[in-house]
């Protein structure tokens, strides 16, 4: 792959955009498909995003946007996704042009709720694209911290190192350090599970548990992922990584998470309906319980992951959570 | 051991007022050592520590108080030190009858700066105790929070199991889940390096480095810790552990941590010294720091610490806070 190859990000949201942003720090085209006509219509009018990151100003020239899912994905011959879990079914029904030859990178925070498959595996089970074609981009990374330029580090992620090498090289910048892995199913799994114990450190912070909890949550929560993502694809990894660990602490700690405001709502006594309206959006990490739990399921022998299960009771089985976490607190140590 | 052993606590800050308070959950009468005779005065009169968690009050016919720490010494059966490491050489110089049949505990943050030993080893070598009774006791757990009775787990290590298990016994109540480990120089160590870690967070945030930062920094810093401990102690523990990784966590991410705070004015601009003396006081990580990175020199190959480095170039080399992290960011992943 050389600079030559045309970049796309697929997506409005605010990862979106800062994948976007990245990318003009780099190449002289960005091809960035939104469903939303108005933001497109915004986004020539003002320069910018309308909803997300409004403070980042971008350079008409180097945006070539459009609203046509099939004529973005013709166009690109990278194509990155970054579109909430839980809108991804029924955009990619949609694309229906052959993409096969094109690389896929996941930006996506999530699992697809409808098949419970990851990103890379929906594609390569619908698409026909081999796993050295699929990438995933992993944090730690708010991307309102990318608006500031504030300097974060990404890892990507593709079982051919030369892509993945390609991919980081095209996002680096001043503000952007990046890292390679072949691990694609363990990041893209760990991006997801993060966000459930998002979730976990909110509710117990809406339920009055400190700081020496949060701590012990978090430190239970690596062991779990680690124990979580081994089941599903055994491979040597780090689990300490910046990509999987520091993912789930810039996750876990960051008050702005929407997923840690939205377990504290439910800690503070809302029920799940109305933290969701309030929230007037759906946090990744509600899609992310249930499917990790159906994940865990299908297991033969099942994980223990305590945490998990907390999250699950609370949001799926209307469970008490103030009874839950406590009975979760002698499940850790 | 059985519950019949009598138990003080040597210090008086808000550590040692927080394992006093814990023992007194569970024990009829608990020792307690203090060098100032005000602080005994202000205690007897008042019912509680004058300078720390001043909020918690002690019921007086449980407290066995005194200002001389061979009388406390002779008292107890297990001897827990949660003295300043700055102090405990001048304290300890005054502990002068025999104690070759006590346990001893340590709840020290730190190492001994004078002769770069941990308080175990210390009395190992010039007390003659053997390691069988030599515990410590190592968080995630701000004393503050022990005040509050917010629920807070500890770890007790020593290699006489069941004098770790007496010990997590004792201190276990309501709001204190303990667990017990073997890995009494592993956890000790952990305990001293998790405040210079803090101190690098703090510096990193005066700096203007934003939360993705402070991920990758601590998922480096639990890598680091590991291979520091690891030289100097080779054995099977898992790093993920709340006594390891969650108290570095409760540390880094506290606001409140006097360490962090210490490295955020640094960050900010401020020399050493004047912020040792805006704070009127030193912050442990600072002696740690030196200890840590003589410790290091003393490695025939030496152990690859970038964070420790860093720290150390900074408040020890005097060289420019904002150019060794930017040096620093380039030896993080």
């Amino acid at each position: 792959m050389s600079q030559q190859l045309k970049y796309a990000v697929f997506g409005s949201g605010s990862w979106a955009t800062a994948i976007v942003k990245m990318l003009c720090e780099n190449l002289n085209e960005v091809g960035w498909y939104m469903r939303s006509v108005y933001t497109k219509e915004h986004l020539l009018k003002e320069q910018h995003n309308p909803s997300y990151l409004s403070s980042v100003e971008f350079h008409l020239e180097q945006l070539k946007l459009s609203n046509d899912i099939n004529k973005m994905a013709a166009y690109a011959d990278v194509l990155i996704f970054a579109i909430p879990s839980a809108f991804i079914h029924s955009e990619l029904e949609k694309l229906t042009i052959d993409i096969t030859n094109k690389t896929v990178v996941s930006a996506v925070k999530g699992i697809l709720p409808e098949s419970g498959l990851l990103l890379g595996e929906h594609f390569h089970d619908n698409y026909n694209i081999p796993f050295e074609n699929i990438g995933v981009i992993a944090g730690p990374c708010h991307a309102e911290e990318v608006a500031l330029e504030r300097l974060s580090y990404l890892t990507i992620s593709c079982a051919d190192q030369d892509k993945a090498q390609a991919i980081a090289d095209v996002l680096s910048s001043d503000y952007i350090k990046t890292k390679i892995s072949d691990d694609i199913i363990g990041t893209e799994y760990a991006v997801m599970l993060k966000n459930i114990y998002a979730i976990a450190a909110g509710i117990a912070h809406g339920l009055g548990y400190g700081d020496n909890f949060q701590s012990v949550l978090m430190s239970n929560a690596i062991r779990e992922m680690k124990r979580f993502i081994k089941k599903m694809h055994k491979m040597k990894r780090n689990i300490n990584n910046s990509a999987y660990l520091g993912d789930l602490l810039v996750t876990g700690y960051s008050t702005f998470s929407r997923n840690r405001m939205f377990g504290n709502m439910i800690g503070k006594g809302y029920t799940v309906k109305s933290a969701q309206m309030e929230m007037s959006m759906v946090a990744e990490g509600y899609y992310a319980t249930k499917s990790a739990h159906l994940l865990n399921e299908k297991n033969k022998k099942k994980t223990r992951t305590p945490i998990i299960d907390a999250v699950y009771a609370v949001l799926y089985e209307g469970k008490d959570a103030k009874k839950v976490f406590k009975k979760l607190t002698d499940r850790l140590d």
